[in-house]
């Protein structure tokens, strides 16, 4: 019997780790959002279920900075210096800021809810270094709050979506509550609806929690539960969906110069990939602007060609920024 | 093997079946809080802790009238008959505004957390009758929600209180954001820390997704586990705390009439109940007021005893309406 809470070999190697575990327990509660039971409720609580969704802030490095930018209006590099000085973020924070160990334990849950066995490598993962004190702003402004997720999401019988990114969320949903370094994870089923799970990500004694809980099953059972619970899958032939093909709301930042005619261009280049605006907002800086703004639904793939289209006007001084709305 | 959603059943004979199905599989996730595998977090996601305190808002027909009351600030009796007419509650409502359905849950959960058998006739059941649109307007004025509440807590090594009534939580706290028809149940493990656990309590596919999920542990497994997971106890030999023995804070509403002296008479029976005040309004109509009081950390006993007492003044048009404070 195995136990380990090692994410990052279970993002890589589940499948073959699976293959090799037949015959043995194999349990891997801690790997994912540390002590909150989420693999148990997945795996044993929602097996009649067909997930529509994943929606997790499985990250608490991430969680604590976007959480203190939210309250405090702070920007992003003062918050993270101040983390690490707590021993929230590493003296590397990539890891954590940059969205990969969310996009590990994402896969995790991915494999146990779709049988699905992509790579990280494989998928959407964008972390949240270009957040910045306005988005806040905006956010707050609309109701809502912006969090890192980690995504899982059944578009149709045959495709599944899996990203890591910032996203504004409303402020009423029951993840918008989960501040701090605290972790939630809110999963749909076709049959039970929306159920969320709430708790400590990390930590030793949350891991211990979820590694004994896993010696205890050993220790009652006789005989090894399927690694994913999936010896008779409900979910079968489900493939990644492609990266551009994501319909979401956007919110964009755009930083101008404050000029005649600059809204006009930005106009230009949205209708031109038919993307409509939501709402709108304008700060001005000197003589710069920042252009806030949120879009209806539209397609991914459209909004990058515009992001890149904008990027190239003569009045932008700066990459645009982009965070997806989910809901 | 068995499968129940029978919560009634299982609240008053769960040690007799949990001895008869020594040998047998003996599901019953369906009986507390609907599609949350609540019953697989405690048993199976934290048997390495021990379980210090359990808050469920586990009856989704007074989560809906609480919930509307708090949004609309509408009338108890106003709100509960426009929950008949959507059916989300019986035409008599008793065991669902009364307490009893919420006891019969909190015991279920309490036997596998603390391997405890009381009887629904053992502990503390109070409703939400009388809470009014006054009671609302309070705990929004100090950052409060109302919610009925079953309560599990171990107060030390050898004693466990069970409760259920409607108490004021802070609106910060995870449970708050529970609303209408919904449930949610924090549990607080010593190594674990606090975990929430939130989504449909109560509807067909909600029970069918439980129950399913029973049916598969079942299949998928070849010993039966033992059904409250109790084989070797974590805990042993706590007993039920007594009723009078709990401290908490205090909400009081006392209606009287309108007259010199009255803050008077009351604050004298307050204090010589060692009781202190911490908020206090008054709300005069016509010739009679409300006054609407929370206390510091106070014992139960002599709350109750004060309470008879300020009732037998003259000045009193009306029983007193007291609300414990749950963090």
């Amino acid at each position: 019997s195995v136990v380990t809470a090692n994410k990052a070999m279970l993002a890589y190697h589940r499948a073959e780790l699976e293959e090799l575990a037949k015959n043995y327990h194999f349990g891997y509660e801690a790997s994912v959002a540390g002590g909150i039971p989420v693999i148990y409720a997945l795996r044993d609580g929602l097996p009649a279920n067909h997930i529509m969704s994943i929606k997790g802030i499985i990250n608490g490095t991430c969680n604590y900075i976007l959480t203190r930018m939210m309250k405090e209006g702070a920007g992003f590099e003062n918050v993270l210096a101040d983390a690490q000085k707590l021993g929230y973020a590493e003296a590397n924070p990539s890891a954590d800021v940059d969205g990969y160990d969310s996009a590990h334990k994402l896969l995790i849950l991915a494999s146990i809810a779709y049988g699905i066995n992509a790579k990280p490598e494989d998928i959407m993962i964008e972390g949240i270094r270009t957040i910045d004190a306005e988005d806040i702003a905006f956010a707050k402004e609309y109701g809502y709050v912006i969090k890192l997720l980690a995504i899982a999401k059944k578009r149709s019988d045959d495709e599944v979506e899996l990203r890591v990114h910032p996203a504004l969320i409303s402020s009423e949903h029951i993840l918008a509550d989960v501040d701090g370094v605290m972790n939630g994870v809110a999963i749909v089923g076709d049959k039970v609806g929306e159920t969320m799970y709430y708790g400590a990500g990390a930590g030793g004694d949350a891991t211990a929690s979820a590694v004994i809980a896993n010696l205890i099953e050993i220790a009652r059972s006789e005989s090894p539960a399927a690694m994913m619970g999936f010896n008779k899958p409900l979910e079968t032939g489900l493939k990644l969906a492609n990266k551009g093909d994501i319909s979401s709301k956007y919110y964009i930042r755009i930083e101008a110069k404050d000029e005649l005619g600059v809204l006009g261009k930005i106009a230009t280049v949205l209708s031109e990939y038919k993307i409509s605006v939501e709402n709108f907002m304008q700060k001005n800086k000197g003589n710069l602007a920042s252009l806030l703004l949120s879009t209806h639904i539209a397609k991914e793939d459209d909004i990058q060609k515009a992001l890149l289209s904008i990027e190239t006007l003569d009045c932008i001084v700066k990459k645009p920024v982009m965070i997806r709305i989910e809901g």
